[in-house]
């Protein structure tokens, strides 16, 4: 339902609704294009984050430029914005097939990965008598969190064969190293870098010792991307959620509280004061279900809580939510601890997985800084 | 994106995409509605779990009814349709006033609820000089879960009072046993039924007592709903998940596995061999975060594996999900006892939660019973 369409302040919103504090997203931008530009590689980010182009504009820079995408829904709307560099990275389905060919027929560069010769060959089948094909790139499993071949697996010869046998064309390796989410310290991330790189470099070099042309070695998660200091060998880094950060990056080291751009404004219902429960409008269908921080040092629940200006509350937190309702308390849960908001006051909750909150919502209502003015709002799309 | 145009079956679709077995949802419809029907008591149908017009039409027989909504955006959704006695069962907050006192100008006798002296005052400055306004019921606490005055507060006669003195009309009182999810046996929910409605009656007798008219005695969840035997002094019941039912019902032992009506159909990608995973193309975002089973006594991961037809595949659940990948295994984590499923095979997963999984789609693919052909597609909403 539009909000009122004059609303031009946080004051105005019905709440929940999701903000975005350009500022910090520019800065986050700024310091990843930075940081990968000293490193001399080239930077696909992952579009998946955002799934918007007002933010993808201001993260390539200008115009268009590759990206990397988690479902041809994202693929078809960038395409429609003029973006034609396109990785899918989510191993390819046969199921999918026609409307990749289809993409390609109608002018998207698009790149699909796999990481077995039965999906490569069912591919091979599909792709004869078509001209307009994806290139395929084989994925590597870094760090045993979920798809790819193993590095010193038969198996990744074993896909190029299949891939040149059917006339594909193999455009390279890729992986990625979710476990990073996983990190105790920052000298972990750091040594799972050069994991990544090594298991996607190692693997390209095998492919090249064996005759296959092998142009693109791309690795990346924001973790990883933030801490590799050498990434010799590797030709591109994708990242997403850096463009906002979250509290689970900053469990892991990656960005500072005040970093985190995206926020829920929320509005205070009531209380159970014995319990020192302050109950606000959003609840996990705001925030959505993801407690990544249960897994770290220190477990945020459902979110951080700030003021309506983004300001941390130190130490308060949502500690449970149901569909349309969050639980706010001090995370020691002692009632004496925790402030008294009264009935209608706006809070904003940081949360714990970028990706997973804004995929709840349609739009990000635009501030810049700590004022209550909405700049713009920039629809975002949801599904497949 | 939609899907191809000529989709009739579920071998065509591209994945994940949210299954509805019609039939299914039909039967689960007709038994909670023959249950309250013997119990005497009015039905309010929760539109929260589906935000569908064709499953609600379905839930309400024919026409339209009464309605509980957790969204002003449902109130407006189905007010478009027609509905117009519509229970906003969400604590009111100030900035929502406008949006509330609009609807009802419009022609929605709404009902909105609230717990506290301040809101209710807050609420009555509004309705100055406004003619249409909403009706108000009293949220009870009667189970400590989350919002609501508890019933042997004084605070329940202190709101009524500023109701009156406001010029607002108190239509009763309002309580949810949010606790029923947590309950271990059918005979802890039967007790949770009987304390839900306990408060409830309980406070409405305290408020006539007292002089106040107080019509209204609106209880319900799914569990209670089903396993209320008396419901004597009740006036409707709200319940939500029954129309798809869910795992976390199914753990709870309200319904049958092979009841619930709701999928998200998946296809594979690939496997793990070594470690007996199969992976497929629907993780977080297409079945939620929700971990609901985790806290009962035997924990589905992110779901039940069916095959496509809908059998449930015994003991094979999805163990581990990433934004837009879910990783397959035998529960017991054996790689042996993992069956082998092709790459490109189509599988259905039983969702933890109906209401955060279908939350994550535009619409649902009908089917009606095993076989593959779709019947129907009817869409949904999502957000504020």
């Amino acid at each position: 339902m539009p909000q009122p369409a004059d609303a031009k302040d946080l004051r105005t919103l019905e709440t929940p609704a999701l903000i975005l504090d350009r500022l910090k997203m520019n800065d986050n931008i700024a310091r990843m294009r930075s940081h990968l530009a000293q490193l001399g590689v080239a930077f696909r980010p992952h579009v998946k984050t955002s799934k918007s182009i007002d933010v993808v504009r201001r993260t390539i820079g200008a115009g268009t430029g590759p990206v990397t995408v988690s479902t041809l829904k994202e693929a078809e709307y960038f395409f429609g914005y003029g973006f034609t560099d396109i990785l899918y990275a989510v191993g390819i389905t046969p199921n999918k097939f026609a409307h990749v060919f289809d993409l390609c027929a109608r002018g998207v560069a698009l790149t699909v990965i796999l990481d077995s010769r039965e999906m490569a060959e069912a591919l091979a089948a599909h792709a004869q008598g078509r001209a307009a094909r994806p290139e395929v790139m084989i994925e590597i499993d870094c760090d045993g969190h979920r798809s790819g071949v193993q590095p010193g697996s038969g198996e990744l010869l074993a896909i190029a064969q299949r891939l040149a046998a059917g006339g594909l064309t193999l455009k390279g390796v890729i992986t990625h190293a979710g476990n990073s989410y996983s990190c105790k310290s920052t000298e972990d991330i750091a040594a799972m870098a050069r994991q990544e790189r090594d298991a996607a470099v190692g693997c390209a070099r095998i492919l090249r010792e064996q005759g296959y042309s092998c142009p693109e070695v791309s690795v990346g998660s924001t973790p990883t991307a933030y801490f590799a200091t050498d990434l010799t060998g590797v030709t591109e880094v994708r990242a997403g959620v850096f463009v906002f950060g979250d509290l689970v990056m900053n469990g892991l080291g990656v960005v500072a509280p005040q970093d985190i751009a995206v926020s829920v404004l929320a509005c205070v219902i009531g209380h159970q004061k014995e319990k020192g429960w302050t109950i606000v409008d959003a609840g996990w269908m705001a925030m959505s279900r993801d407690r990544g921080t249960s897994r770290q040092r220190v477990d945020q629940g459902y979110g951080a809580v700030c003021d309506v200006s983004g300001a941390i509350l130190e130490d308060i937190i949502m500690i449970d939510a149901n569909q349309e309702h969050g639980v706010i308390a001090h995370r020691s849960r002692d009632p004496e601890k925790t402030p008294y908001f009264p009935a209608g006051t706006l809070l904003r909750i940081l949360p714990n997985h970028a990706c997973a909150t804004c995929a709840q919502h349609d739009r990000y209502h635009v501030v810049a800084g700590d004022g209550s003015a909405i700049d713009d709002v920039w629809p975002r799309f949801q599904g497949w």
